[in-house]
């Protein structure tokens, strides 16, 4: 029960509207002052010239608050900088890149049609694939054949690009800041009220909203709508950093390797967790390729096709690509400040493959991890290292020196992570519009 | 579209029903043999006598096989460890504590009389509190007051139990192997199906199966029902290590700080996340004392009243203790190798407090967590601190040494957490029952 508004209160909600005819605020008492900034900027009317009347009054709580609520003076209208992002993204400024594994794309597209359709698309197609691809109209796309990647990288590049890693063809020849890739098994999924998610809308949100790797939020992403930072949260860390990769998740099908896939052969993933949430820094964690968004101007070299496994096969679970690339990237978004969000967007993902089948092929695989997982964790790269190229350059340099011996498997990645860097960079600069 | 299944397949199927006839697999091939063992283990029928009989063929892949899904050669029927734990945990190894800050505590102890009935609870009583104490008929439970306070701990320490901080006293007098202590403003929540939650339970379950701090998994808990590790975790860290802290979260009231909670006076979560999570090691986050859960036999000395704030209220907003004495008892987890975990189970928090009157009163700890965020980041125990108490001692001596200078508040809680393990070892030692 709530007692009614007292004197003080009227007074404040009435000088919060009159505002604009008030010249000087420093006869009021400190905690009225205080009171007064809150409700004005919760009545959003702290402009710049009412946050100038504050701070004229030259009281040490005023520029506490100002500090801890991290309010920027340049800024008009005033708000928390953290809660002025928004999502003035166009729509020309995203690109979806699918790896066409299978010919006939048609229930896949038509599936994502009401998300992707307003996107450009980048298909490149699998350079083993001998069929021709099935792509229904209407839809604003280029298609990417071996004859094009042949012209674009040379023929004796091409073949890092067959199987899964063909979508990093697409990577290389974006021109677009932010790239989504999702895998050509997955549909969009239904969040637990039954409503289609919008995987596109998700990742944008989660890339262009600010990661916190450095404390770690138990409300998960505090620039989710009706979340929050908790107490306890240091106020300096509150405005995050940029969030560099956004790694959705899966329905139905988990991303499993082989033996478990062949050991829980019934299992499937039914549990919508409705979180987004950073990655602490330093954690290192799986980075699955099937369904991922990143921002390409701030971290697009790190996402590279570099390690495959000697009978690496034309499923998930047969490959380590993206599990690599992932471990570099999150150890180059460490060391350069970036963020790494995980949680929604979900797909659903289909059954497709024999996992049983496959586990002699992942066998390499899942041994890998084990030498794997403590060289990335160990992993610290220089000062001079400010780029993502540089990065790359720099883990692939120690991949050559801790693990060259180990197996030579690791060697030719290094090599594949180096010779990445050349591409990425003369590529880059380069027109590539497909059979141009 | 399945294909219905092979000769081969149907011969394995028999094998497998036929197990008990079989004395020698060597013959069989390589592939079948792997086949064959896991659809062995599939049907539950690893025994070790089976078990035996597959490491009799000396075959490789059968090792690696043993050895990647954690399989333990002594354990009979077999299977692997991870999915062995279960919560066989009697209710006598559980004490809920509650502190109470308000003297009627009738409709808090009803509403969670279905969950609470079955467990022993220890109430305190805040020795500031003058009023009676109003509990409900129908429980087992031993209340504790000022006079009891003073007889166990003595006159001069028993103020460091005063509001938020009497709960303390109850773990100090616990002798279970588990603690589980709610607000007494938060009432049982319901889930996104509108199932009341048994928080208890769920406290228990996140306790009772390891946690994996050293590597992060996708789909959050592993040990949930429906879910496991994704492709790509290291199967040497698929064991996991013990969970000694698991922390709850709030649906309603989330625990914001005054100045958050100032700006957004309407704010309410309704986010239920159906996730449990470990948070990673050597990640800090701000632990909220208002639903947890510990193994009071691993970690009890760590959770600790020792940070006292200067204009210290009776909201949460006003205190920093809990905040506090979780960081430590995160460092320590981090030292020991002890897991912390986050998510479920959700109380309802009630609103209470008024949060532009505590604004002023808090302004302190707001601050405070600029210094204290770095400093736990940078404490490391040293290999001589084997034992919980020996990490509170040490980190009590950092504390000293670091930041006395910087506030004498820091030097009051080094002292209260040197304290407090000399309180700890003396009172773990004798009986304690109230009004004795």
């Amino acid at each position: 029960m709530r007692t009614p508004p007292c004197l003080l209160s009227l007074t404040l909600d009435s000088a919060v509207h009159n505002l604009s005819n008030i010249t000087d605020l420093s006869p009021f008492p400190d905690h009225i002052l205080i009171e007064l900034f809150l409700r004005t900027l919760r009545a959003g009317k702290l402009t710049e010239r009412v946050l100038k009347l504050f701070i004229a009054t030259g009281k040490d709580e005023v520029f506490s608050l100002i500090q801890a609520l991290n309010i920027q003076v340049t800024v008009t209208p005033v708000l928390p900088t953290s809660k002025l992002m928004s999502l003035s993204i166009k729509d020309d400024e995203i690109d979806i890149v699918i790896g066409a594994l299978r010919p006939d794309l048609t229930s896949f597209m038509n599936e994502w049609r009401t998300i992707f359709s307003r996107f450009h698309l980048i298909i490149v197609k699998d350079p083993d694939l001998k069929e021709e691809l099935k792509i229904p109209e209407g839809f604003n796309l280029d298609v990417y054949k071996k004859p094009d990647i042949d012209r674009v990288v040379g023929t004796s590049t091409s073949t890092i690009f067959s199987g899964y890693s063909c979508r990093y063809f697409g990577y290389l020849v974006s021109r677009k800041k932010y790239i989504i890739s999702v895998d050509d098994d997955c549909y969009p999924a239904k969040d637990n009220k039954g409503i289609l998610v919008d995987a596109v809308a998700q990742h944008i949100t989660n890339l262009t909203t600010p990661a916190t790797p450095f404390f770690f939020n138990t409300l998960y992403d505090p620039f989710t709508e009706g979340a929050d930072f908790v107490r306890g949260y240091p106020f300096s860390l509150r405005s995050g950093v940029q969030c560099a990769l956004s790694c959705g998740l899966w329905l139905n099908l988990a991303d499993y390797d082989a033996p478990t896939q062949a050991l829980k052969p019934e299992e499937r993933n039914s549990r919508y967790v409705d979180a987004v949430l950073t990655v602490p820094a330093r954690t290192l964690m799986p980075i699955s390729g099937i369904n991922i968004a990143f921002n390409r101007e701030v971290i697009g070299p790190a996402l590279l096709p570099s390690l495959r496994l000697g009978g690496e096969g034309k499923f998930r679970w047969e490959t380590m690509e993206d599990i690599w690339s992932g471990m570099c990237v999150k150890v180059v978004c460490d060391h350069l400040g970036l963020g790494v969000k995980t949680g929604m967007p979900y797909v659903w993902r289909n059954d497709r493959g024999d996992a049983i089948a496959s586990l002699r092929k992942e066998w390499e695989g899942v041994k890998l991890m084990e030498e794997v997982v403590p060289f990335f964790q160990s992993v610290r790269l220089s000062r001079e290292a400010t780029t993502t190229e540089d990065c790359v350059a720099e883990v692939a340099n120690v991949v050559k020196e801790q693990l060259e011996s180990k197996d030579p498997m690791f060697a030719r990645a290094a090599k594949a992570m180096v010779d990445w860097v050349k591409l990425w960079k003369s590529v880059g600069s380069s027109t590539s519009s497909p059979g141009a």
